[in-house]
């Protein structure tokens, strides 16, 4: 693994991200059409791109509730187990996500607050073949419920061996309410359009290739989506107390989804360094991942040797990495030095694996540096919040003169008059 | 004012929003190379686009701060204390969303919580000409400030009489910290890549033309932005308890923003409807912006007589709008069948431009059906959250099993063998 002994400013520039923006216009049109089409013909339309695209001729594209159940039953029993220790820390963390509507009436006469609503329906996208993780069923699917959505729609393309039942289990265990064997741009086309069988959503997330990511980036605006996902990342800030193995194990947890992740360590201590790059090639050597590991860690993994904490702070924040693990004595003390992260371990008992899993955290996470503006995926995700005021006609005309002349300032002369016609002698 | 009787279903048909997808795919390549050409050749660009849309020729974008000072001085005495007011408004509102960092001890030996945090810097596109509200600038900067960010930037385009004196107060009230004078695509970029002037911002804000609003879409991702904004809207929901003269009065106070603004009102009572159009008709006569209102009002407002006040709210929770006047006996009974809005108004003094200027609720506010899922611009548009968890040893083992059975059927071996590594008999 690269070692840099370098300069905070030089290793800035290292980190600094990749930013030269590339769009596929042929992609875009196609992606264009496939949502007009869906749009216009519904069902027709997602039925003949399922058998150009995904080899299929379905006459229905929804899974029945009992196949869930069924699922659920037919999985063995550590995973279920498993499953339902997750569901139920998953629940309990979310459930402190859970915002309160307000109301303030401090001035007499007046009544002004915030109501919070939960969105009517969300679509969650779920990739086909291996990419299809239960755990993330649980993690988008349990926050919505908490929040209050009645209609959690569930979206996936078909397999030649049906569903794995994994993912049908975690549906049912996450509360979704509907499934449709449909994948692709026709998909997320349906869910922001709706056809005769997949009636519209009002959100759209969950990760895909390049035809999901674009057509998501296209619809939005006629419904909301989440963040588009970019590979997983690690950044461990370690210190010389830290355990090398451990921390190589942890790094290469993260290079093992993706050639494209990115798995990094700063720390202060040479050999800390040193002794974790060793370990990285021999804990390479026995992955079953090996070739995905070994290309990410190459090509996109690195170790920077600070000067000191600050320093490695400094660099962090600008990475922004979707996961940050402190290996560092007392680590609870830097939590106020983190600035942009999606989602942070502390000390050595908190490998990252533990968050992805059972901790009760989500694992939809922002990536690519979006950690400097984006959260985690939580339970605000999945309700709006509407304003409301009252006011007696003592507190208006107290506004009248102030309303009145910012209107005029504005050229807005309507606006001013709506004001004055609650004072008009006629009345 | 068209007035509809139809049934619910009907009715619901004929609100139904367009929807067809149109992209520009010429403004969208147009744009995405103003995009590249300003992140890679920085103010350079950025000037020569000034030059061709503009026609202006600016050495140096930015307006120093004493021009803020010196604008805030020079507004007429009654502008600046309906400013101070409104500020006043905006902030004892917008500080009940102030959201907390929660942690969770509740479990011995693990920590798990939530910190909130503000976005480092956030950039506001300002439109020239009428377009530019000094309303809009409090009602985006104070937000922003009250939720920690450190750098609010805002952009507008270059003005032949310099910028509007209002507009620049305004930004003074608001505490915004650079100004400069740039517009279009090209400003949009400069703030999501950087230039040597312009520092890149975290996201961006606030309406423009189309070439702004595709630089957002584009540049998404890589920044965040808000939502794409649409035309105003107003609906509401009157009985005959109500007012004809203030329930045109306010319909018009939308309809007078743009020829494609929507002004709708539903009531259950049949002379009320017949009652307001006339007054439409009579108001609009003597209205400045008479041409603009009439065409919103023939176009795209409507009447529409239902049967009873269930029908009222579950058709106008189909609208979605994002301005809401509920104009019937005992107004805020209601709020909990108020499901889809932006902001709502309450009662016959609680008219609409009220909100708009002085009661302090946010009036950037989602539209086009998008309060669906959307919410006004508050607070918590400005921070970010980050997860942390912090475990012993004990309870990582507790969790062991569990967790190295999801990652084992998820295929992820590098994941169960980094929690492994904490229990090695060897160490």
């Amino acid at each position: 693994m690269k070692i840099y002994e370098k300069s905070l400013n030089e290793m800035k520039k290292i980190v600094a991200r990749y930013t030269e923006q590339t769009i596929d216009f042929e992609i875009e049109k196609t992606v264009s059409e496939i949502i007009q089409n869906v749009a216009q013909n519904g069902d027709q339309a997602v039925r003949d791109y399922e058998r150009k695209f995904d080899n299929v001729n379905l006459a229905d594209f929804s899974i029945p509730a009992f196949q869930l159940d069924q699922a659920l039953d037919s999985i063995d029993e550590d995973l279920r187990a498993a499953l339902e220790l997750a569901k139920q820390n998953i629940t309990s963390f979310h459930k402190q996500e859970i915002e309160n509507s307000f109301v303030d009436v401090s001035t007499p006469g007046i009544m002004r607050g915030e109501k919070i609503t939960p969105l009517a329906s969300v679509g969650l996208y779920v990739p086909g073949g291996t990419a299809a993780y239960p755990s993330t069923i649980l993690m988008c699917g349990i926050p919505a419920k908490l929040a209050g959505v009645k209609r959690v729609v569930m979206v996936t393309p078909p397999q030649p061996a049906g569903i794995n039942p994994a993912v049908l289990a975690a549906a049912k265990l996450a509360g979704v309410d509907e499934v449709y064997q449909v994948g692709g741009a026709q998909a997320i086309a349906a869910l922001a359009y709706g056809t005769e069988t997949i009636p519209a959503v009002d959100k759209i997330m969950g990760p895909g290739n390049i035809f999901v990511a674009t057509a998501k980036k296209q619809v939005f605006g006629k419904v909301a989506i989440d963040m588009v996902a970019g590979p997983s990342e690690i950044g461990i800030l370690a210190d010389e107390s830290a355990n090398a193995k451990e921390i190589a194990a942890d790094l290469l947890s993260q290079a093992e989804h993706d050639k494209r992740a990115r798995a990094m360590l700063i720390t202060n201590s040479k050999s800390l360094a040193e002794a974790v790059s060793k370990e990285i090639e021999r804990q390479l050597s026995t992955l079953p991942r090996q070739e995905i590991a070994r290309t990410s860690i190459e090509d996109r993994g690195f170790i920077a040797v600070m000067e000191n904490t600050a320093e490695m702070f400094e660099l962090m924040n600008d990475v922004a990495p979707e996961h940050l693990e402190v290996q560092l004595k007392n680590p609870t003390q830097y939590l106020g030095l983190i600035k942009n992260a999606g989602s942070v371990f502390l000390g050595r008992y908190a490998s990252e694996p533990l968050g992805d899993y059972v901790a009760g955290p989500n694992h939809v996470l922002p990536t690519g540096g979006t950690a400097r503006f984006a959260s985690p995926l939580g339970v605000y995700d999945f309700v709006k919040r509407t304003q409301f005021i009252q006011f007696d006609q003592q507190n208006l005309k107290a506004d009248l003169k102030a309303i009145t002349k910012l209107a005029r300032t504005e050229g807005l002369e309507a606006h001013a008059r709506a004001i004055e016609a609650r004072f008009d002698k006629e009345d």
